[in-house]
């Protein structure tokens, strides 16, 4: 059986999936508003909200006749989480570039001394 | 062809990939190198690193006559940039939660006027 933040990152691999979230952050919403923005059948969508419920990114709540998905974000606090510990090499990647932009333009300056001058 | 972030997610939803991207955090290493705290045989573990290369999160440089791998961070920020969308939502359940606990314990305070005075 898969893990759980695994389950997650499957869950998130897909477009359709992704904007089903997105829907979600504005309320809850029933399979078919949640179809509506997307060229696909109701049975598709209700398979990737399936997806979404198994990984436990969507409940399913009954109001009045109708059963309404809604966001749940236990999963992606865990992704966050996960995410956290890589976010220290973000800035290291942006402090070599600005190294390398460095380097060029002192190689540039030097190469057309007059460009400083000007 | 599925969208970046999509290939992002999915060779993230793989505990092996996983933990090979956390042992790239302390430095570049050869297959051989990464294929050591798995019980797994090399060719498995190429497989991993080919998915994570192909999402481009490990990059291969040629170093001496050894080919070693290293972690690139730039598909994680584009991750963590999606996340954060969903960032202000964590608080917002944390606040609701609290405010179930409040409920709960005012609730029992009523049924049990007297544990509050002892």
């Amino acid at each position: 059986m898969a893990d759980l933040l695994s389950i997650t990152f499957a869950a998130l691999a897909d477009p359709t999936r992704r904007a089903i979230l997105a829907r979600l952050t504005h309320g809850p919403a029933t399979i078919n508003e949640l179809a509506e923005p997307f060229d696909m059948t109701l049975p598709s969508v209700s398979r990737h909200v399936k997806v979404l419920e198994e990984a436990g990114l969507v409940s399913k709540a009954r109001e009045a006749q109708f059963r309404s998905c809604r966001l749940e974000t236990l999963p992606l606090e865990a992704a966050d989480s996960w995410l956290a510990e890589y976010r220290q090499f973000f800035s290291e990647r942006f402090d070599r570039l600005e190294e390398q932009i460095k380097a060029m333009m002192a190689e540039r300056a030097k190469d057309n001394p007059k460009q400083g001058e000007g």
